[in-house]
């Protein structure tokens, strides 16, 4: 299928503090993950945001995290089962407050950052989201690392599922990327990037560090919303995909 | 008209800390305001609270307050139209991410403390509130002070609206409660709260502290959910209203 | 008395939320009033700001501010005295964590926005805050508004006091600062803020808005420390001070 | 050495939420771990248990927390050795405010829950904490579990540390406590659980569940402070050392 869907977290400013360059980066990108006020944003933020992805029509998603602000909901937590489902259907309601009062849908849910990891590998977390996702609204799509126990979980409950691909994270042998902290896990090489993405786009294949040729689904692209950095890097993955024959799309227009 | 509907605030649980006997007060009223994290609540308890009421058929209504959970929302903030806006759609939304989940409605709206007080009299939060409630949903009922600038907006906006009035609270000749800090603000006669009730409700008349005979609109009672009194009181008056030929039912089988 | 404290809030920053250019502002004056994680600011940014303002030979203030981070302390809340008291105890007891750590000491407190503001009317949480403020150490310095209820509260409890001043806010015959949300406000002109603030620290005289001479005590300028703008303000002030005769210290210096 | 400390969790309060009996269980503790406001407590609490604790002679500590209200600080989190020395010097910082303003000292410091937990394991996250603590006051005692990293760092750090022993809880080959999750953790059997603190004290020896005799510091003892049943078996257990010739006395009388 050569059509992708490109991914951004936004609405991630909080009260007096300003995040990300959100106006701009909704030029670029097809789906929107919206912070919920646990990790990051703030109702004003929220319905801010909405409005604005509404306008350009983004697709909109809910942006789920840990209740943890300071930390930015990248610090894992030990949660259970029951409060991950807990905390996904409270933020996912309360961004539809804010979508709903603006006449719109919410058209997917991506858990943030150790949440999102936490939920890769599992799979009683990854049932919980996909249950708290299924049970408001199963025509929600749930994104989750391509391979990982969330898009399984998501699939077992019976939802869509968007399976997400990074372009600059190198991939280890059994398709898990490569963690940060490790040598080689970036790729900074923006054609080098760019020609990852594109394979696993057209062909449904990435090259392991390892060396091997790994199977991958690429529904969707995280780009980063951060920075003027992140604004070229939107700018440039847009054409290149564009001009490699790969259609950019939101994910609700194309998956099924 | 021989109805009212006993509301009574629950869900005000949080994490570790408990609070109110929420489990036998639903025995008695038929409206649960619950807390939804602001000031009171998390999402566990929002989830424990919504599955009660609605096994019990009481009406659910999110009860939005100030982000002030040191305080429980009782300390008046001096927060913009804006932001009781957007306080409101977060608040109501995340109740109905479980509300939903569970395949309930919510039935109705009350500001919490400290911003009900502020609802009644600034007619600018109070048509923000209103808005807001109206633009998730118009068929949800506004619960404000009877008289009050809450109510006004409501009725403004085209949602319906329930009157609340206190069995034990004395009112003033322009309508308004007696202030606590002032002297025969409370009524400590259960006989007294009850005749009071029950004059509110089969005449729509209330005496004020000067004397005055005052219209007044009685839709629902406001029933404390904390400690053994309560359950006593909450008992009492069911009977004694039972009694006086008047029906206790929740709002939305009545209001119109 | 040819001589002036500059004052800036500082270590504003949040989490993965950065404000304010505390390192460059540092350069330029000598009082820093540092977040203590009510309104903002947080542990990892309060030990970097008290070390930086170490480094610097700047005099370190807690700067304790509402529990309201959505807000960044600016919204009034209705707290009592024992509120206003336990709050600034916790603040700065947690500011003299990292102060003592690295072994310097507390100058002064000055509290944040609207606990600013309200200090500055209301004697009761005036009162409350200098008794805080001196059972922990009788040695630290009240900062308040200049004519303020928090500057009589503070003399009155037997602490030295700082008078604030403002370049850039023009004064009412009574001494306080023009609202801002009515005209003529603020001082745009460079040139104008200067001369005010050369004058009142000179001849302890300004000019209200109505026309008449005021006395004022000038011990310390307020020097905003976000965007460039602040930076190249605090660079002119600095100078013209300078080049007028006024020699800028800090306040421990020559308070007494 | 005859002579046993005994520490209980107070201050847990948290604005309207009660917790904990902490005015009569003070009456049988020596030593009282304050909760600074992160995973429970709040000002207002802080200031009311420290004035509490000096009116009854009891040693005063620190009981830092992860920063987790929802959780009660029993969730573990990825913080780094940094963000841990940050949160200590914070909460003491804080207790030191009250304890300071009241005319008291901080005798001891005890990290809460999960951070217990984490410190016992890691030795990073140990000399973290160690290290803060020596920071603000090289006389505070840091308390910890028998036998644990923390006790480790605490030592290697210079501090005076207080080894912790539990009456209630079964202890594995290697010193460390039975999970809670696993059969036969807990001691149910009031005189089994005396007979074992006895013997941690007298001897310095406990059973493992395994038949193993092993050595073990006995210089504090962890004594519930929640329920009815947490005052009565403070009472049996006071008792009983008493009668079994043990003293009870506040750690700092004893430690060296």
């Amino acid at each position: 299928m050569n059509i992708i869907d490109l991914n951004c977290d936004l609405g991630e400013s909080f009260g007096a503090y300003k995040m990300g360059c959100d106006e701009k980066i909704l030029d670029f990108v097809t789906s929107a993950n919206i912070a919920c006020g646990f990790h990051a944003g703030d109702p004003a933020t929220m319905r801010k945001t909405v409005k604005m992805a509404l306008e350009r029509n983004v697709g909109i998603g809910a942006h789920p995290g840990l209740q943890d602000l300071t930390g930015f909901g990248r610090r894992e937590m030990q949660i259970s089962a029951q409060e991950a489902y807990d905390i996904v259907i409270y933020q996912i309601g309360a961004l539809y407050g804010f979508v709903n009062a603006e006449g719109g849908r919410i058209q997917h849910v991506k858990p943030h950052g150790a949440f999102y990891n936490m939920a890769a590998k599992n799979p009683a977390l990854a049932e919980a989201i996909a249950e708290a996702v299924y049970k408001i609204d199963p025509e929600m799509i749930l994104f989750g690392l391509a391979g990982s126990e969330l898009i399984a979980a998501g699939q077992k409950a019976g939802l869509h599922t968007a399976s997400e691909v990074f372009s600059d994270r190198t991939y280890q042998r059994d398709g898990t990327l490569t963690p940060r902290r490790e040598e080689n896990a970036l790729i900074t090489d923006h054609q080098a990037a760019l020609n990852q993405v594109i394979r696993m786009v057209k062909e449904g294949k990435v090259l392991s560090l390892q060396g091997d040729d790994l199977s991958i689904t690429a529904d969707t692209i995280c780009i980063h919303g951060d920075g003027a950095k992140a604004l070229e890097f939107a700018e440039y993955i847009t054409a290149s995909l564009l001009e490699a024959g790969i259609n950019i799309a939101k994910i609700s227009d194309f998956i099924n």
